[in-house]
């Protein structure tokens, strides 16, 4: 088992389009997985604006979670990180964003509010399956 | 977008090894992937004795989740549980349960701890991707 180093986390992590948020809704702890963007050190999805997801996320304290579990679910990798969802307001980086950032896997309605999940804590660890392992 | 009904949750959540446990650590949300099996309707997993992931689960409110999204981030199902996680200490239960359960897929040391998550809220979505969606 290896701890990766930060820039491991990031790396891994860009190479997948989803990801999984852990929020609260009603006093319970849910999780919902997101197709994201990471940019600028930072994790970038859309939400449609008004859904459940959006009202869970708004400035909030959220964890996110990336990772590639073997298909025989012996080995892979898992990146965990921490921080606070803000939206994206400012008109001109909001339409970049939208532009590039892809639509959610179970889009209903329009995406079209653009969030941001800074993030403040990172950690990740990675399994290599080894001929001892069961 | 279709909501599944309880039972066809339960049926594709049994052909995945791997769901994402939410929990609280150090006052901050977590998700860690685990490896599990359903059996009897509740989830069982093995988990490391004295790790984190055993304390943050002891008698917690957790939420699980499972999903299969496509490799492209569009469409996919997801199923979403809370409950309780609660050890199993009935010794013959115990012992039979280990000798089916997955090896943790992370395992580093010995995974002697079981444990069952009582399922108190399912529920699940699946997207069909349409020629109509980006």
């Amino acid at each position: 088992v290896d701890t990766l180093r930060a820039e491991e986390c990031l790396e891994l992590i860009s190479h997948v389009p989803v990801g999984r948020v852990g929020v609260t809704m009603r006093a319970l702890p849910v999780i919902i997985p997101v197709n994201f963007q990471l940019l600028a050190g930072s994790i970038y999805a859309r939400i449609v604006e008004g859904s459940s997801l959006a009202a869970a996320t708004s400035n909030a304290v959220v964890a996110f979670e990336v990772d590639s579990v073997e298909a025989d679910g012996k080995g892979g990798w898992s990146v965990s990180i921490q921080g606070t969802v803000s939206p994206v307001t400012d008109p001109a980086q909001r339409a970049s964003l939208l532009s590039v950032l892809p639509e959610p896997w179970d889009a209903v309605g329009d995406a079209n509010l653009v969030v941001r999940l800074e993030i403040a804590v990172l950690s990740g660890t990675r399994v290599t399956r080894s001929s001892g392992q069961q």
